[in-house]
């Protein structure tokens, strides 16, 4: 996706070899304009899936998701990281993952009642790095016997290993851009 | 808002006489044309207010931030309630809260490249009880300068103080639907 490409040059700050900042348009600032744009070639991609719902993890995972959500016109569900007084622990389902960029192990769940054994869901989510979140996901969606159609991908960093191992899991996963490598100054796209 | 005010009518569980579990349609799994339409009525209302950002709150207020964001074309910043190896906590402007739903004390902030002097904020957030989000959110809003000029939210508890005491402030809040009681079973909108 050659808009995002281009945004990403505009405004990513490369931290290492393995972590771009994209506050400026995913993780902190959201623009609708390329959010909706990001959404709408999700929606694109998976039309023929008959999706009947999409699932993501809060938060950067969030706008991207509601975006394809309005275009495929399916509810957005979106795993929480922990436990509120709100939540009935009982009725969820819970897989602890470890998360890339926050340095941290979270517990992610996502409410029972709402993944179904009908439903045909859509994966969304901003980056894929080890993949650790987007497997914890996949757990859910199987453990919950929901269809999981594919997974969605804002940006993959496919110089680490969670695309591909998704991907060679027989599962489809998307990205609309991926990158090869990249340093503090440069960024390489596939 | 009528169809909210029906939504909540539909799915809504009240927990007790100061929680309602809104997991189905705002808090877990998003409704796009409900949200959407959430989106279009704080536009409506601030239309005139020549507003240039939309700030909210992970989690649940960032659908229909983003989706006020969308219909008045304007960025959208989420703070965050924690820090992650992404963020650089000098260039942040950061408040403690305590959160009324999730019973403790959560630090929110906003990284200082985000809110500009000239910045005309709209504030939005899926629920106010006691306030004390927002009332997080407007001093960052104060301590950056930028012009804070309103607040919306999608339900208000107005049995509790907090969308009151921040109108008493001087500050124009605007709530889709107010909730005046509540109880297990029953919702008494205003």
């Amino acid at each position: 996706m050659e808009l995002l490409k281009q945004r990403i040059r505009e405004v990513g700050t490369v931290l290492s070899n393995d972590i771009i900042k994209l506050d400026a348009i995913m993780n902190h600032m959201i623009d609708p304009v390329l959010t909706t744009a990001m959404g709408k070639e999700f929606a694109r991609l998976f039309r023929e899936d008959r999706i009947t719902k999409i699932v993501t993890i809060e938060s950067s995972g969030i706008p991207i998701a509601f975006a394809a959500a309005q275009e495929l016109g399916v509810p957005m569900v979106f795993a929480r990281r922990k436990k509120s007084l709100n939540a009935d622990v009982t009725e969820t389902y819970s897989e602890r993952v470890p998360s890339f960029t926050k340095g941290l192990v979270t517990d992610i769940m996502v409410s029972r009642e709402f993944l179904d054994t009908e439903d045909r869901i859509l994966l969304i989510d901003d980056f894929i790095a080890n993949g650790d979140a987007a497997r914890g996901l996949i757990r859910i969606i199987r453990r919950s016997g929901a269809y999981l159609a594919g997974v969605g991908i804002a940006v993959e960093k496919s110089f680490q290993a969670g695309g591909r191992t998704i991907r060679e899991s027989g599962v489809r996963v998307e990205s609309l851009v991926k990158i090869k490598a990249m340093q503090p100054g440069s960024i390489q796209f596939e």
